[in-house]
């Protein structure tokens, strides 16, 4: 039967949904840092010739999922559905890509745990048959996010130490039953833990890391102790967007656990795409950083087969300027997908 | 095999997803309106004792599925995930029931078609076997909306005749796999049509009806053609909250499409929930209005056996406030599932 469960949160994908192709783009800021050489595309400026940094997102957005589609020589009507989102009021950004795309379209937001929230349900879906193929998609943008979430990119405002940056980027991956693939894929899901909201407190909205880094541990425990596993069966933890503050603490609270990472073996999406010369404090973040990530190196990684199965977890904090302006807390969640090479 | 493809953009489900439980909340204006006994509570007062509307959706939110929960028998622990989503940007009110009932978490939005996404893709991961219990769950309320999509409630704003008065209202459905099923439920999730977006150029704000007809025509267009159905086969083919001005228009796009409605078996649950005399223009809105129709009244009439087939298909105007801001048009979607007795 498809779709076996492994405990409480854990579902294991023996068919597996295989990847058969991907696409990431980013802007000059992300291509200059350590992973500028595995973008398919580089935005030449932000706004893209549009007149609005959203408008321009929108059609980064859409232009990734046709550039990964076009990897498979597919139209946007041969895929089931598109699954995605990204970090804009009422997923904006979201919503116009797939009026262009045109194809069926379920929208999705768990901020910046979006893209594995697409992927692992997307995932799913194909597993049980439900579908054939899917595009999991999501993106971000630094000046579309600044301004929605903290203030006018004109103030130009001093950034904390803890603070991240939003990743301008884009990732699109297709998600395909098996017995559709005409050449072995690079990978497949074969195992998705979806995240519960935690939240231990934090108000610092300067300080993402440290309000995701518990949910980070608590999907990371539970998909453990469901599956039996350690941290050494995976070549690679990849989180989304902790950024060093909150690597550092998921590393604390894994030790905690009895489970300490190991550090050669354990890296954070935000960590890996600027170099720390690039003055982004803590490290990248949004949507777009753990899709593009994902969808640049670590899958041309995994097509050199120099990865075999990796653990992608991606962290949202659950936040909006409302919840902020009352004084809640800020709840977070993380959803960890498992890409292996067989 | 589970999850039998029909077509474009149709899925049958032959297995089914069993509706295992529902409930319904809603607010004093619509209690008085003319569902009001179907409801399984009234809130006494909108802000629920708490310190803002969105706290108070978020409650109602919450504890809508809870009540859901309880008529099965069932803790938050016991069931795979919570799928739903809310209007309020980033999804803030669901991520606050997800953070107390503490289930996994897929945040969905497609505006007011949510209810139908949940439904839809909660049911296929039923039907595939990766999930034996999700709970679908949408909310709206008038304060909450009003201020952030409008304009200040003390502002006391005329309203045009074509505007809907967004619904204080939650609804949550348990879907359950039919192995796990101890008794015979009152209807089955047996098919899901997705759609696409669509826009054909609306930017009356206060026509939403207008901006969602041509989506609601394209999916059930779709729908009658995957499955080689026709009107006739429905006892009730239910919209989501076209209103009045929606409604008719979707009567006439169907007429022109050749697959004519029947108006004795066709209604709005925007236009159902509020009698004419309660002063709301062209009918009720929001995520609320579908999901509390839904379960309340509708599966009502299923329990008594008066319901056999019925499609509900949500409709979601998938702006925002920087959208309309910036000029663009009103993309819309709706998505479509089929409920069946047996």
């Amino acid at each position: 039967m498809p779709g076996t469960r492994m405990g409480r949160a854990t579902v294991g994908l023996p068919r597996g949904a295989a990847v058969e192709a991907w696409s990431a783009t980013a802007a000059q800021k992300e291509a200059e840092g350590p992973l500028g050489g595995y973008f398919d595309r580089v935005l030449s400026e932000d706004l893209m010739g549009e007149k609005t940094w959203e408008m321009a997102e929108a059609r980064m957005s859409m232009e990734t999922v046709r550039r990964c589609l076009e990897k498979a020589r597919l139209q946007p009507d041969q895929v089931d559905a598109l699954l995605g989102g990204d970090l804009i009021n009422q997923l904006m950004v979201t919503n116009l890509a797939a009026r262009d795309l045109g194809m069926p379209f379920l929208g999705l937001y768990n901020a910046c745990a979006t893209m594995a929230e697409a992927l692992a349900a997307g995932a799913m879906l194909v597993e049980g048959g439900c579908m054939g193929r899917v595009v999991a998609a999501a993106s971000s943008h630094f000046s579309s996010a600044e301004r929605q979430y903290r203030a006018p990119l004109e103030m130009g405002g001093q950034r904390t130490p803890s603070s991240q940056w939003t990743v301008t980027g884009a990732g699109a991956m297709l998600l395909t039953a098996p017995d559709l693939m005409e050449t072995k894929p690079a990978a497949y899901v074969r195992c998705v833990t979806l995240g519960r909201v935690v939240d231990l407190g934090v108000r610092d909205t300067t300080n993402m890391g440290a309000a995701m880094a518990p949910a980070a541990a608590e999907t990371l425990q539970q998909h453990f102790t469901d599956t039996n596993r350690t941290p050494a069966d995976y070549d690679l933890i990849l989180t989304g967007d902790l950024g060093r503050v909150g690597l550092s603490l998921l590393h604390e609270l894994m030790a905690e656990r009895g489970m300490p990472l190991d550090p050669e073996r354990t890296s954070d999406c935000g960590v890996r795409i600027f170099s720390e010369a690039q003055e982004v404090e803590a490290g990248g973040s949004g949507c777009g950083c753990s899709a593009s990530v994902l969808c640049s190196e670590i899958m041309g990684l995994f097509a050199e087969k120099k990865l075999h199965r990796v653990a992608l977890m991606a962290t949202g904090a659950l936040l909006n300027s409302i919840s902020v302006f009352q004084g809640e807390t800020i709840p977070s969640i993380a959803h960890l997908v498992v890409l292996e090479a067989e």
